[in-house]
């Protein structure tokens, strides 16, 4: 098994194998570009190290050798000679860009006696013991695990004793003080020397690049960007060049194009006798990279013909290293560059009219999870850079806010008219529904991805972090703890709806903005993809907002919303409550009207677009009082004792609501509830059609069906009410159902017998199938996520293993049942990349997600339908 | 569509189309009995009733005058002519006997001109007016659903004028006058005549039986014995003939052999110049069928050798309907008898013992169900009869009682010294053990089959009624209300297990007794049996009483009941309480030998026979303290402040605990139980292997895995656990899983890689493919049963379409990834027949239930097994 290549033994195409770095250099030797020598050891040599118990196996080590020894002829020099030292630098690089594995360690092979050598070879001990210091920290932080912060202690003492402010202002003798200094802190904390022997320095470095594939940060940046853990990563181990040997050197990053904006402009920096991360730590300012060509007016031109080459001959913008060492430039690194939503979107129109990119070159090239960005106020960069969580929860609703807590609705209402508010809740209830339409964000410390705060929150567009159980929160106090810190109501804190983090504080925010380059793209998805994208919406400016965003009807409309508003929730409760199906039928009265007017209102909005109504979906209980004031004023409207009252809320209790007198079933006990939601569907639509000759056809979904009969039971009632209120009218109206039960998708043949339609609703279906609750998940989904047990969040990503699987099922057999079925999924997996491509190649219809989503949906639908071509 | 047949032309073997009663009278017909003539309108003409929407189509009616013209041709009587009118009975008859269905109609065909003509034509005008009265009241009753009770009052008014008690003490024109009296109250109930057209009346008749079918009692019955609403019922009109013409004519009914006992000796009873139900309803007391012998011999003698010939064709002991007319004997129905399952016992061995069935038929014969009644004790069969159910809830655990009421565990324990008593709780929780001992059964008004009580009373073998919602239990006060009804502590109440009903009043029982024919007969089953049968137990004692029932291993030890017992709950609750792991694993260092205690008792009571031990599975918050004083003591025993404790156990609060953080989940957050259990397990094995020599190899069945990786890494901490323990002893172990959540029946061929064994849990995998918790479901199934979508309860009876599917896919699947996988079932329906019977035919190994329904799985393993081969 060959576990190591030499660059020039690579590839660009053989990332799998060398990670996206290694390939890359190899890709530049075989373009002839300066890159200084060296070899990569394979994702392969990782994966046998964690099969060997996180071991590196000895032929892993002795190929290692063996090309070490290639380098040593190549380059002329020794590892660990005195004479003509060889250095090297060692990277991690897996298949995919991974911020989270470890840092670069540079200089690698320097020890006592290689110094002293270098020293006379060079002429240069500045250089030398700069050089040596920065790799006894390096190794020490990064393979070692120990502090960066205490060596960076002991360099700012030496910068204080000397009353110097830059690391270039130190001496010789400073340095070799610092090296002194460094060994010593080593030697204290692990209890032996700083290991002299160059070969250990190496495969210890190479171990821990291995390590490092599993450490936390990089297993949290892997579910966030689904990669899955079995890549493994590669090592790159290379010559030395430095750019740390004088005026003459130096070292710089540049983008072949602005990362930010997309402005077609190489864009960069550099500094002058530096090293590594000098550039980006801000010790120094260093200069753009215009300057280059002043400063080295040769190196210059070199430069930005080799950035030409790269970009033409990648086909992307290129994010690059380099260095220059005595006047030499060579090229470290180039990868495509990350880039802002907005810049991805210049770039790849630009790519498009330079002919570099064909039209679905460009749609490929643009992450559609990306475009949130454009789509919500996100922080400002360089602020967030420098802010650290305090907490972190679920990403309800995505985008960020920065505000004033606020504890209470009605303090959130009257704050925001001095400035962005934040409504801090243990859990929002109906009742707060105009603190929350004032807030900037919501924080709740309980509740999970489908608590009323962030359905409600999505659906308005608002941030949202949910079930922040690491928020104390103290409303009679004024105040929350976060571990031991206290924050007052009045004080600043800020949230990201998109990762879940929770900031004490303020961070500035950059409100969003949609340019004509957006509308061009998203045009252009449009032209490629066939899969239709709908849209939840509960509201007509809901859908409003999801027709600008592109959407084509509306897949899910909940009307379980439309009851908690004010005027709403009283005759809703006394519905609820009622003893006899009369007491029932006069409370249903009341809200029939209103349902009218909602569906009026949607169908106005959506015109000949498709509505999807669902019936009552949630446990009744959840439109229940539970505050003391609230059931005794209930109950005297209903000419009710309180205790009566109580009983009656009592015995509506669920031990698990989820799973319980909820959808379809609560239509089989109380068939009159929809009885009048399908008259005020009907009754809408017929007045709708009569006003403006829209020929509309309403989608009325029986939600929860787990076997036919349920579905033939409601339809009947559906279907005679429907019958009803038409009394011959022509308006045609489809009856469907949710797959949301296994077993509705194990007998989706049946079903379809009687269903018009099917949607998949993914959530439950998930939760079903996997047997565990969202709103409960959160107590140890870290843990699953910690152990490798989970790689994804399955309430995000759809599981294609199992959820998936039954989802073909269900297609299959509904389609058998009823050839030609519609079906769609409306759970939030509608919005997410991954899940729609699925949705896509299982032959769905359409999908449909929450209004900031269709542009997702649209963009990912594209993607699938190009990739199933290629 | 031929809609009716004659009896002639009928025969035994078209019960699907006839009905039994029909099939059975066309039989007897074909044998050349006295069978008074008559025709049956098919279960299809019934089905397409219910096609047509409840209406009898034209060509049924046609068809039936055209057979009732052929009855008039052949008695050479008219229907309706006062000539030589035609009477004739109308009698439903479905596939399996029915007793929730229509009652029967005599007489039918009696109006004002056919009584005076018959009054000549037999000069018996009392006869007449008897018969006429009769009628009224039957057809009123049952056809036009008028109470039958306000007849019953004019009757008795009148006995009270006349100065008499027994209705043959009335004369001709008090029967007049009967008959002008019921005329009179039919009028005014209903504002018409008494419908004096007797075509009209018989199809009045024929459509009333059809819709008797869909009876509230009729669907109960349907969904207690599983039988299709599909099939429905025939309809028999056969020609009367009288027992009411004097003293030469009679009616009775007989068993071949006794019904009780099973003893092979004609059994029965008449009574003379009576008609119809006379004979049970205890108006006079009836002569037993011995004195017919002294009555009128001759008669005696044919009906003797007409019994004989019918059970020897029947081959099974006969149920009999007779009449004598005028000292004529007629035969109007036969059919298998129902027995007790003493009878049922006795009549199985002694048939074998006759010749007359193989031990094949005999165990085809006895219904599994039955064997329940042997084993726990019963209500007196009479006493039961006149009883009323004030309320019905649901049945937990099998058996009936009576005691007087109890609201405590400590009165429960006190009162007992004096007498049998029943433990009414709102909900039991473990404090309540010695009450729930001491008591003869337990009755809740919250919780379902899985709750405290329910499992611990079926473990016990105690009798419990779960769930009674209608019981509102006022503790303070000392006593219960149902409806209106008040019940004080001390009051008798009777509660039965087996149906759920529940009675205010004490209903005297029965006890179990296990006869020799119970040994006789379950070897016989277990002779032909392949599939195994294991007990759900959880202490020594159940392991014992179970083997003593036959059971051949452990399928289910669940470990979590052992927590609750006084010494371990409070270690118990520190462990959940723990803030950190190394507070945790000290807790769990005081439960391990307790465990390891636990385990030696039930590996020594079970000696070499399989044991499955399931690691912890309940969410962590059921064992936590509810009541505040527990609290206090609990956070003084602990160190911490009650605030700090409280805070603890709100942070496990779970909106749905069924779909929270429990089973293998418990296990992935902290591996530190699962070790502290597979230690306890393999130490108890060990210790019990040196100390005995027996060969035992114990399961360790990992709960509610749903993807393989959590199965690796569960299984992973228990095998180094138990790996240590060992320290290279030999002894065999098993690691395997729970298949109770569909995506692990979805992926089981991964899962099977890791897993030894597959258990089903198929109460957990019921609720997550149905979508609906058991405990909750309570509130909607019985509008499901009401509305005909479901017809059983999917958690007594394997819902085979859906969770069966799920069932067979892992067995395919299970055998795949790991061939020869040992495959059992552990949950609830592992004791229902039809559930082995599928267990069987999936090819699981084994089923496992709780200790009092190992026989009934037993004899259903065997029958399965029988009907495969047949």
């Amino acid at each position: 098994m060959k576990y190591v290549y030499k660059f020039s033994e690579g590839s660009g195409s053989m990332r799998e194998l060398l990670g996206g770095k290694g390939a890359n250099l190899a890709e530049m030797v075989n373009l002839g570009l300066p890159v200084p020598q060296g070899f990569t050891v394979t994702t392969e040599a990782c994966e046998r190290y964690y099969q060997d118990g996180e071991f590196v196996a000895p032929d892993v080590r002795d190929q290692v050798m063996e090309y070490l020894s290639w380098l040593e002829q190549e380059s002329g020099k020794t590892f660990g000679g005195a004479g003509g030292p060889l250095l090297v630098s060692v990277r991690s690089g897996s298949r995919a860009s991974m911020p989270g594995m470890m840092d670069t360690i540079l200089n690698l092979g320097m020890n006592d006696a290689v110094a002293e050598g270098l020293c006379k070879l060079t002429g240069n001990p500045r250089f030398v013991y700069d050089s040596y210091r920065r790799f006894i920290m390096m190794f020490s932080d990064v393979v070692m695990e120990l502090p960066r912060h205490a060596f960076e202690v002991i360099i700012d003492k030496m910068k204080e004793a000397r009353g110097v402010k830059l690391d270039t202002e130190l001496n010789t003798d400073d340095m070799k003080e610092l090296v002194a200094g460094f060994k010593a802190f080593y030697k204290e904390s692990k209890g032996a020397d700083f290991p002299q022997e160059p070969r250990d320095q190496l495969m210890a470095s190479v171990a821990a690049v291995f390590r490092s594939w599993n450490n936390n940060r990089a297993i949290v940046y892997r579910r966030e960007n689904d990669i899955p853990s079995s890549w493994g990563t590669a090592v790159n181990v290379q010559s030395m060049v430095f750019g740390n040997m004088g005026d003459d050197s130096g070292t710089g990053v540049a983008f072949s194009r602005n990362p930010s904006t997309g402005e077609p402009k190489l864009y960069g920096e550099f500094l002058m006798n530096a090293q590594g991360e000098d550039v980006v730590a801000g010790i120094r300012t260093p200069q753009t990279i215009d300057q280059l060509r002043d400063v080295m007016p040769e190196v210059y031109e070199q430069f930005t013909s080799i950035v030409a080459k790269l970009e033409k001959h990648y086909k992307d913008m290129q994010d690059m290293e380099f260095t220059i060492e005595r006047g030499k430039l060579y090229m470290l690194q180039t990868r495509n560059g990350k880039r802002t939503a907005q810049a991805a979107l210049q770039i790849a129109i630009d790519m498009v009219g330079e002919g570099v990119w064909s039209k679905e070159d460009a749609l490929l090239k643009v992450d559609p999870k990306q475009l949130d960005a454009l789509l919500h106020p996100t922080f400002e960069p360089k602020a967030l850079k420098e802010a650290v969580p305090a907490a972190k929860a679920l990403p309800a609703s995505p985008g960020a806010a920065c505000g004033r807590v606020c504890f209470t609705a009605d303090a959130a209402k009257n704050e925001a008219k001095n400035g962005p508010v934040l409504l801090v809740r243990k859990e929002t209830s109906p009742e707060d529904i105009e603190g929350m339409i004032a807030a900037q964000g919501i924080l709740t410390a309980r509740g999970g991805m489908t608590s009323h705060a962030a359905v409600v929150a999505r659906g308005m567009g608002t941030c949202c972090v949910a079930g922040c159980g690491e928020c104390v929160i103290h409303e009679d106090g004024g105040y929350l703890m976060i571990g031991q810190t206290r924050v007052n109501a009045g004080d600043f804190m800020s949230i990201d709806g998109t990762t879940g983090n929770v900031y004490i504080g303020a961070i500035p925010t950059v409100e969003a903005e949609i340019t004509g380059n957006f509308n061009t793209f998203m045009g252009w998805a449009d032209e490629v993809r066939t899969l239709k994208v709908r849209t939840n919406a509960d509201t007509p400016q809901d859908a409003r907002q999801a027709i600008s965003f592109g959407a084509e009807g509306i897949g899910l409309t909940r009307t379980e919303h439309m009851f908690f508003e004010h005027d709403r929730i009283g005759p809703m409760r006394e519905m609820i409550l009622s003893a006899s199906e009369e007491e029932r039928r006069k409370a249903l009265d009341k809200l029939l009207p209103m349902q009218v007017k909602d569906f009026e209102g949607i169908f106005t909005a959506m015109g000949a677009r498709p509505v999807t109504i669902r019936l009552l979906d949630p446990p009744l209980h959840e439109f229940l009082p539970q505050k003391a004031e609230d059931i005794k004023s209930l109950a005297a409207d209903m000419g009710l004792s309180e205790q009566t009252l109580k009983d009656r809320i009592d015995s509506l209790h669920e031990f698990n609501p989820m799973m319980g007198h909820r959808g379809c079933r609560l239509a089989v006990s109380y068939p009159e509830i929809a009885e009048m939601q399908a008259r005020a569907i009907i009754r809408a639509a017929v007045n709708v059609k009569r006003a403006t000759g829209t020929d509309l056809v309403p989608e009325i979904m029986i939600p929860l069906i787990g076997d036919v009969n349920e579905m033939k039971f409601v339809k009947g009632i559906v279907q005679k009410a429907a019958e009803e209120e038409l009394a011959g009218f022509a308006l045609k109206y489809m009856i469907g159902t949710m797959i949301e039960i296994p077993r509705a998708a194990l007998t989706a043949d049946e079903i379809a017998k009687e269903a018009e339609f099917f949607s998949f609703g993914t959530n439950d279906l998930t939760q079903m199938t996997f047997g565990f609750s969202r709103d409960d998940a959160g107590a140890f989904l870290e843990d699953y996520y910690k152990r490798k047990i989970y790689e994804n969040d399955p309430f995000a990503r759809l599981d294609q293993t199992g959820v998936g699987q039954l989802v073909k099922m269900a297609v299959d057999l509904g389609r058998k049942g009823r050839p030609g079925i519609k079906l769609g999924i409306c759970g939030e997996h509608g919005g997410d990349p991954s899940s729609v491509e699925f949705c896509f190649n299982a032959g769905l219809d359409y999908v449909s997600c929450s209004p900031f989503r269709v542009p997702i949906a649209r963009l990912a639908a594209a993607q699938a339908k190009i990739k199933a071509k290629g």
